[in-house]
């Protein structure tokens, strides 16, 4: 049996990614909740880890005993484990960008993962908006995301970014849900992709889950003081 | 004919990677080189990687007009392409945590990347030093270093990380250079470990060529004014 590690749904983008590829792939697994009381050296959270994870985060994926940390590593483990499941494109070049395009993700989008932190719950489209007038990073980082997204969906012809569901769907949903809450401008073929994701029963049962967390973070509530 | 897209040899720890894991492979591939003389808009660098990579960052492999861009990406890119190389390791948990330690690498250890930046022909063993003594970041980095590549070394019994040579090797190739540029200290088994990852010839042949460029790049160089 799969086991998941992951933070609140809430807030924890890197935990969505797994999650989210497991459930819509209809594969099994039990959730193991690790809440985030904080992330320090004595955090419940850094304990709970502890014998698991030696880098102390989330998500980790533990099968038979082996632990998988890392949403990209996770990635290419399930993808192997459940050839199946076609979580990669079948075709060769699309699936060497689709890789491309996780990787980016993985290192990448630094100013609009800083200015607008995953906050499902949460509507910000004020401090969005302040993010895009005064922070080229962020208006640099929406800019290249739609296009990538509509130039993919134009050459594959949607309904998900390589035609059907993979682990790039994944990987950006925890983005769809950043564009939503701060409401940052999208062209209207992007507005449907990210309508589509949120209607993916594994993105839907993951903000459901979110919103049914009753938590507030301070430490990752940067611009409210209470729900 | 495969050809990949670098920055100098000196400095760019990123273009390194692939470059090390094709030559050490025996991959034929064409080098491009495309110097960093600047990474603004204006730049050459950019002009040159305009119409291959939307990123704008090197390495980028291209392959049969396919251009596969990010270090992870072209690893599994090249891996899948040429299995009779194992690239990564055969068995399944092996591989797994082949992976995780690479995407960890790939969004981490950013104390020692931007205390210690990837410089192969300097010796900087005073700025190793003073890193090591103010930035907690650094030493946990070291740690963390040390104490993955001793329990790897042991489990598989060398020569390499994972027995014989495979990606996690290239991967962490420039985190030998930067140990070595700065002095920072380790326990004798790593030490062995990164001797014998400069003497391979992929790896040695990188530092020729580090060697060989007269370039200094102010921009890659906060701790010196020329050679
Ligand atoms: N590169 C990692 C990132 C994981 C990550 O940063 N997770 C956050 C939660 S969303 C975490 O556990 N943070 C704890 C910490 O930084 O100490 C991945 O792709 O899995
Ligand atoms: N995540 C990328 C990182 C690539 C990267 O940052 N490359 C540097 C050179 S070592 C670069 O091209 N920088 C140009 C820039 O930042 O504009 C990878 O793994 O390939």
């Amino acid at each position: 049996m799969i086991q998941l590690y992951i933070g609140n749904k809430n807030y924890s983008s890197w935990s969505m990614r797994p999650w989210v590829l497991l459930r819509q792939a209809g594969i099994d697994f039990a959730e193991v909740f690790v809440r985030f009381d904080g992330f320090g050296s004595t955090s419940q959270f850094k304990a709970a880890l502890k014998d698991i994870n030696p880098v102390g985060k989330v998500p980790v994926l533990v099968h038979d005993g082996l632990a998988v940390w890392d949403t990209l590593a996770i990635a290419e483990y399930v993808a192997e484990q459940f050839p199946e499941k076609q979580l990669w494109p079948q075709d060769r070049a699309a699936r060497a960008r689709a890789r491309s395009i996780c990787a980016e993700m993985h290192s990448g989008f630094t100013g609009l993962r800083s200015a607008c932190p995953m906050n499902i719950e949460a509507q910000l489209p004020d401090v969005g908006a302040l993010a895009l007038r005064d922070k080229p990073a962020v208006r640099a980082d929406l800019e290249r995301i739609c296009s990538l997204w509509s130039g993919l969906l134009q050459e594959h012809g949607g309904p998900m970014l390589f035609g059907h569901f993979t682990v790039a769907d994944a990987y950006f949903a925890p983005v769809v849900m950043r564009l939503k809450t701060y409401a940052l401008p999208v062209p209207t073929d992007v507005a449907a992709y990210m309508a589509r994701v949120c209607a993916l029963p594994g993105v839907k049962a993951w903000i459901d889950g979110a919103l049914a967390e009753q938590d507030f973070i301070d430490f990752e509530e940067p611009f409210r003081l209470q729900r």
